[in-house]
């Protein structure tokens, strides 16, 4: 299996993070720069499908793409430490809150981003109240995991789940529009720390 | 199991159809009115955690929302016909196509419906733009499942699975804002009538 990579986007970071966590390291890691373009190219749209990474290019060269897909496929060979449930009840619960730190946190950010950062305003037509409204969304949606992390010490379970790892990167990722967690929010924090002072956060930065 | 349900909304409606699918006919539905308000309530919010639906109540009264992982559930104590994957591989392809189907399409139209329809505007604080832009990644986004639909007769895989269920209650919620398959989709066209089609098609409307 090949892992097409990319650094500074934080769905490739998922990947990296859950690989770290349960110590993969037998897969071929292949950066691709998506600032040079190298996404784009005729090659790789046609091994991959689309200008996007992730991708996990398995060995018969079905290319998956969406880094949650990517994840549950790799799960299945390397299951332990579990990241994605144990049993149908736990894994619904992850789920959905895997879903909602996506939904309500990893997209706005990622649209506050795109359509708020100068850096970026080569690659997309900037809406400026497509960022202001996605932001206030993600400082909205903070509400509802500091009172979740007021009563669990992870998001998704009673230990580390693919819910941490796509809020953690989702929050870092956005620290370049300088979005910060409020004090309001002291569990999130206490949570914040301790995922950045994890080994996985590390992975490929 | 309780499920709470509502008509109208997109998310709430692909649980219906994956139910219909099966024939689950063994879960309780209760029925929630949004426009009423009825899931903002004290005694909704405390036993689903949050004001939203579809959600399943378990019987150790574990509540379980976000679709997609009430729909992993049911799929495991209802397994036939499979509608998420029978292996690794295929399900990975599923969720991939059922990922872009939420947020290329899904996604995108929910925004350009809240922040676009009149109807809305006393839920929402709308900003046109957004609905505009939103809209347009849609559109965009058509030429990916018209360039799949016109190798395949399902999006996810060479069966009806949970990508064809994100991607018509998407496109099917749409046409309240107007939003219509251009005539350049015509494999999307194509499958739209079979999808509108099938018994499923009417589950709780």
């Amino acid at each position: 299996m090949k892992l097409y990579d990319s650094r500074l986007a934080p769905n490739p970071r998922r990947v990296r993070w859950f690989m770290a966590e349960k110590g993969v390291e037998d897969i071929e890691i292949v950066l691709v720069d998506f600032m040079k373009g190298e996404h784009k190219t005729t090659e790789y749209r046609a091994e991959v499908g689309l200008p996007v990474a992730p991708a996990l290019i398995l060995d018969d060269g079905t290319a998956i793409t969406e880094s949650l897909a990517i994840c549950r496929y790799l799960e299945h060979f390397y299951p332990e430490p579990n990241l994605l449930g144990r049993d149908p009840k736990e894994t619904a619960i992850i789920e959905m809150w895997t879903r909602r730190a996506e939904l309500l946190l990893a997209n706005p950010l990622m649209l506050g981003v795109r359509h708020g950062h100068p850096a970026l305003a080569a690659l997309e037509t900037q809406v400026p109240e497509v960022s202001q409204n996605n932001i206030q969304g993600a400082e909205k949606a903070l509400k509802l995991f500091e009172r979740r992390l007021s009563e669990s010490e992870f998001i998704g379970a009673d230990r580390l789940t693919m819910a941490d790892i796509v809020a953690i990167a989702s929050l870092d990722f956005a620290r370049i529009i300088r979005f910060q967690v409020p004090e309001t929010a002291p569990n999130v924090k206490r949570w914040l720390d301790a995922m950045r002072a994890r080994p996985a956060a590390k992975a490929g930065m």
